[in-house]
C-alpha cells in the first residue's frame, strides 16, 4: 500500500452515529449528560467504530524510539545514549509506560525506528530502523523525503497489522533524547506560531539551554524553509523518525477506523503532520492529556482536540496515553454495561 | 468509640515522609517531576500510610443513600422514589458507579443510612438507617443533633471496619434525590459564601427550579441560623444523613491513617463537616474531580485540595471517586514498580 492510497482510504465517520449514541446514553440511569466527557468519548468511539453495538477494545501503545542529530547542540538535559538505555528499560518492563500500561491493561510494542545504536537480535523489540538517527538539522535536513515517507509507512503498517490482530484502540508513545526540538520546530511551522512560543524545556533544560534550543530551531527553519502546505517536507527537513512513525500510526489507524489516543507533545507534533497530510484523520483522534510542555496547547487548539486529563505530565513514552486509554474503555463500558431506566425500573425526570 | 475519641485519634501525618518519598521518585528512570500530579499523589499516599515501602491498596467505595424532606419543595428534577430505585440498581450492578468500580477494580458497599423506604432483608445492602429521610428544612431541622452524631458514627464504624479488613483506600459515594440542596446549604454556611453562588442545578432543574432551590436554602438558613463554628449543628439543622455518613467515613479513615478519595459536590459538603470537626483530617483527603455543580470549586478551595480530574461529571454515586482511586493506585505503582537509574543502567542528567 502506498502513502497516497492510505490517505485516500481515510474517510470521515458518519456523524449520525453521534446522535444515535447520545440517544442511548440518554436512556441510561443517570441525569442527562451527567457523565460529561465520558459520554462524549463514548459517542466518538461509536462514531469511529461505526458500530452502535460497541465492544470494549483491546488496546496497544506503540512506543517509537529514535535519535536526533540535533541532540549534539545541547538541546536536551540528557545524553543521547539514554535513548537505547530506555529502550532496554521498556523491554524489561521498568519504565513509567510499562507500569501504567500494566495498570490499565494495555499492551506496549516498542519500535526501533531510528535509534543510533545497533541492538542486534532483541526479543520483544520491533526492528524497523529507517536510519540510525536523524541528521543535525542545524546543518542539513533531518532526513530525505523518501526516508520521511518510509518512517510514516512503518507506522501505517504497524497500525494496520494491529487492527488485523483485533486491536481496537491504539495509543502513541515515544522515546528519543532531543525530540522536543523537532516537535517544537514542526509545531512552529504547522501552526505559524513563533518558535519561542512553542518551545519548552523538554526533559528539563535550564534557561541558557532553553535559549539555545530556541535559537537552534530558528536557525534550522531559516536554513531549510519547510513548506507548511507540504507536511512531508516539514517532517523530512526538521522532523524526527519517531514523529514520522507516529504520524503513520495515526493515519493507519484512521484508515482502519480505529481511534488513536494521543500522548503529549511529541504525539501532538505527529498529529500535526498526519492532519497536514489528511485532515479527515482528525475525527479519529482522542487527546489523553495536556502536557506541561510549552506549545502543547497550541497543538491541541490547532488540531481541534480537547484533552481528557491535565496532570502536569511531561514524561512521554505513552504514559499519558495509557491513562487516556483507560478512560476510553471506561466510557465504552458506560455505554454498554449501564442499565437503562426501563431495565432498572427507575422513574424518569418529572 | 465516641465521636470525641475519633477526633482525638486523628493525627497529622509526618511531613518528613513527603521529602523521603520524593527522594525515591527522583531516582526513578524519568526526568525529575515529569509525572506531575501522579508523583504528588504517590508522596501523599506514602505520607498518609506512614510507610516508605508502600503497597498497592485494595479500594472500596462506600455509597451512602438517604432521602431528604426538602425534596417535596420541588428542588430536584427527579422524584424521591428514585433513591430506593437506584439503591436496587446499585445492588444489581447496573448503575454508573458499578460500571466504573468494576473497570478500576474497586469494590462498592451500598449503605442505607436514611432512605424513606423499607427494603426488608436485602442481600448486599448495609442497613444502617438512622431515620427514614430527613425532615423538611423549610419548616424544621433536618435531624436532631443526636441523629447527626449517629449518622457520623455509622460512617466512622464502616471505615474502621474496612481498614481492619485490609482496605487501604476509601472512596466516597452518595445517592439521595434532593441532596445537592443540603450540600449547598452546608457549603454556604461553612464557607461564608452567598447561597446563590454555591447552589447549582443538581440533576438538572430549570431556571425556575433553581431560583426556588436558592430561595428554599436561604429561608432554611434564616430559620435555623446554623453555627458555622459547630459543624454538628450545621449538619443537624440543614444537612443530610448520607452527608453525615460520609463525614464519618472521612473521619474514620483519617483516624486509621487511610486516604479518602472524595467524589464530587456531596462529598465536598461532607468534607466541610469533617474538616469543621477536625481540621487535621484535611491531610488524608484526595479530590478525585472537579464537578460541574456550582459551588464545588468553592469547597475545593476552602478544604484546600486540588482535583485530579475535570471531566464535567455531575452524577455522584462515587463515579468520580472510582476514576480517582485508579489514579491513586497508578501513582503508588509508579512509586513501587518503576526502575531506578541505577537498576536500569540509564545515564543521568548531564
Amino acid at each position: 500500500m502506498s502513502l497516497h492510497e492510505v490517505l485516500r482510504r481515510i474517510q470521515s465517520p458518519d456523524r449520525q452515529l453521534l446522535i444515535q449514541a447520545q440517544f442511548r446514553l440518554n436512556r441510561l440511569t443517570k441525569p442527562l449528560g451527567s457523565l460529561g466527557r465520558l459520554e462524549e468519548v463514548a459517542a466518538q468511539y461509536v462514531m469511529i467504530s461505526g458500530e452502535l453495538k460497541a465492544s470494549v477494545p483491546r488496546g496497544t501503545v506503540f512506543t517509537f524510539a529514535a535519535d536526533h542529530g540535533v541532540a549534539k547542540e545541547g538541546v536536551s538535559a540528557y545524553p543521547s545514549e539514554v535513548t537505547p538505555q530506555m529502550v532496554l528499560n521498556f523491554l524489561r518492563g521498568g519504565a513509567g509506560v510499562n507500569v501504567l500500561a500494566r495498570h490499565v491493561g494495555v499492551d506496549i510494542r516498542v519500535v526501533d525506528i531510528g535509534v543510533a545504536y545497533e541492538f542486534g537480535p532483541m526479543p520483544g523489540l520491533i526492528q524497523k530502523k529507517v536510519m540510525p538517527g536523524t541528521k543535525n538539522i542545524l546543518s542539513e535536513p533531518a532526513m530525505s523525503r523518501k526516508q520521511a515517507e518510509q518512517a510514516i509507512m512503518v507506522g501505517v503498517e504497524l497500525a494496520t497489522q494491529a487492527v488485523q490482530e483485533g486491536i481496537g484502540l491504539i495509543g502513541t508513545g515515544d522515546m528519543g533524547i532531543g525530540n522536543t526540538t523537532p516537535s517544537a520546530a514542526i509545531t512552529a511551522v504547522m501552526t505559524g506560531r513563533p518558535v519561542a512560543e512553542v518551545t519548552g524545556r523538554g526533559t528539563g533544560i535550564d534557561d541558557a539551554g532553553h535559549a539555545r534550543k530556541v535559537s537552534v530551531i530558528q536557525r534550522a527553519l531559516e536554513l531549510h524553509r519547510p513548506d507548511r502546505t507540504d507536511a512531508l517536507d516539514v517532517l523530512a527537513k526538521v522532523g524526527g523518525l519517531e514523529i514520522g512513525g507516529l504520524a503513520g500510526l495515526i493515519l493507519g489507524a484512521a484508515a482502519a477506523r480505529v481511534p488513536v489516543v494521543l500522548d503529549g507533545f511529541i504525539a501532538g507534533a505527529a498529529a500535526l503532520i498526519a492532519v497536514g497530510l489528511q485532515p479527515r484523520c482528525q475525527d479519529y483522534l482522542i487527546a489523553s492529556h495536556r502536557s506541561v510542555e510549552r506549545g502543547h496547547q497550541t497543538i491541541l487548539d490547532h488540531v481541534g482536540v480537547k484533552p481528557l486529563l491535565d496532570l502536569d505530565l511531561r514524561l512521554g513514552e505513552g504514559t499519558g496515553a495509557c491513562l487516556g486509554m483507560s478512560l476510553v474503555c471506561a466510557a465504552v463500558k458506560i455505554f454498554t454495561e449501564m442499565a437503562t431506566f426501563d431495565e432498572a425500573g427507575v422513574s424518569e425526570k418529572e
